[in-house]
């Protein structure tokens, strides 16, 4: 099969890499407005060729959108309009009711089958596409129902071959849960990183104390705003409702402390210990 | 040299395994309130020996008290009360201004070297101990000119053999920095936690999705509220300060998503990731 990356940034370069290596695709073309970053892509061997994306759809069966989702607003419906009746067209995107809202009638709906692999780094283009980035990660599809059955075995027969799990969900349900699961540990890490550095132009020698928990916390405000702008403008309201409820909270904690109500601060900390059940 | 270790927890076991390992103690005598902490640090090999502070302290060198600060207010002087002219004392506290303003005028101050590590984990008790907790970290040493000569170089010497680079700073500046480098990020952390499991009740599947960069950013609120809580008291001042700087970032990113101004949203995104040049 020959399969067309638009896009050819980490999560586009890393899926062009685990179609080769799993022998889902003998050859991956690469189209992407930035040149430079084409260039790249093929100095990596991320891709086996670029070119324009209507001589791509020509010669390919699978063409993966993997670019923000501004830029995915704008490109899906002219994709689907030009797509032949073998044609499998599949989006990395990680909002997705507007996108879906867009194509809902469109003739060729059923040629999409709208995914999110739950995977990713806080880099970004063709120098950050690593090899197994997606073995043992979570792919959403979402609304299948809309989707061809032939079009969505081919996905699924690949999201199984690179070694992801397979999760469905409308897309309502999928852009609530990224708002709580992705997109408000970003405004946190992009917040504190503000206002550290914030901080750091009075008492130049904060960093020098720096360590893992810091790091850890503020590691996703390395993030491109390329990416992380249209993902919050395309999930807007959920993103303002967690943030309102994480404002509340630090709020809450806020006044503990100034009431120095340490029982009930302990009792809050004692509550919030409760996420270790969900996590690692 | 026969040291003691008071509170067998992360890091006061660590620290044992580190006096062990390169041999600056060939023997750890290890004293906790905690029975059963004591049980398994004697279990684990921790610790040599366990016994009472004053029959540990008859028998050391070098005292090290790896409690929660709020225990620490309360030992501190009795300990300096009790220590012979050869005994060298140091903690490990995460606050430092309170507690070198109590020992102040204790006549044997200089018995005494405040130390901070710069290094841990999210999980707390002997178990959680690890050989090379302190390998490559930073120690902070505070308000060195109240030490003895001959106390300061036991613990220069100790920390540069465990592999630590030094760090002096005055108690003042240290709790203002560590508000921003450590203590913010827990209070992030726990707020994330409790912000996702409060949604968790209306929506079971959140946790489906969550992937890496949700760990990374809600990875500290697993932190114990025994240490924490104390610390939040002590560095009050310091915490609430950065903390209103923290919700005002919020504030203002939320702001901005309101009225839907993406333009300056981009620029703060932009601004926020100058944090990459402070981390690796």
């Amino acid at each position: 099969m020959i399969a067309t990356v638009v896009g050819v940034g980490l999560i586009g370069g890393s899926l062009a890499l685990s179609l080769k290596e799993k022998g889902l695709a003998n050859w991956v073309i690469g189209v992407d407005n930035n040149e430079e970053n084409l260039r790249k892509a093929r100095e990596l061997n991320i891709v086996d060729e670029a070119t324009s994306l209507e001589d791509a759809m020509n010669r390919s069966q699978l063409i993966v959108l993997a670019i923000p989702v501004d830029g995915l607003l704008k490109l899906l419906p002219s994709v689907l309009d030009k797509v032949k009746p073998d044609h499998v067209v599949m989006d990395v995107g990680s909002t997705k009711d507007i996108i879906l809202q867009l194509v809902a009638g469109h003739p060729q709906r059923g040629r999409f089958v709208a995914a999110h692999p739950m995977a990713g780094t806080e880099y970004s283009g063709p120098e950050a596409a690593v090899r197994n980035l997606f073995t043992n990660k979570t792919m959403v599809l979402c609304d299948v129902k809309n989707s061809a059955e032939d079009a969505l075995e081919v996905i699924e027969n690949m999201v199984d071959k690179i070694g992801m799990r397979l999760v469905y969900m409308n897309a309502e349900e999928h852009d609530l849960h990224t708002a709580y699961i992705s997109h408000i540990s970003h405004i946190t890490s992009f917040a504190l990183a503000l206002t550290v550095l914030e901080k750091e132009k009075e008492h130049g020698r904060i960093f020098e104390l720096a360590a893992g928990g810091f790091e850890s916390t503020v590691r996703l405000a390395k993030s491109s705003p390329d990416m992380w702008v249209p993902i919050f403008k395309h999930n807007r309201s959920n993103v303002l409702d967690v943030l309102d409820e994480h404002i509340n909270q630090l709020q809450q904690m806020k006044g503990l402390l100034e009431s120095e109500d340490y029982e009930a601060f302990y009792k809050l900390i004692q509550k919030s210990n409760k996420i270790k059940k969900i996590l690692k």
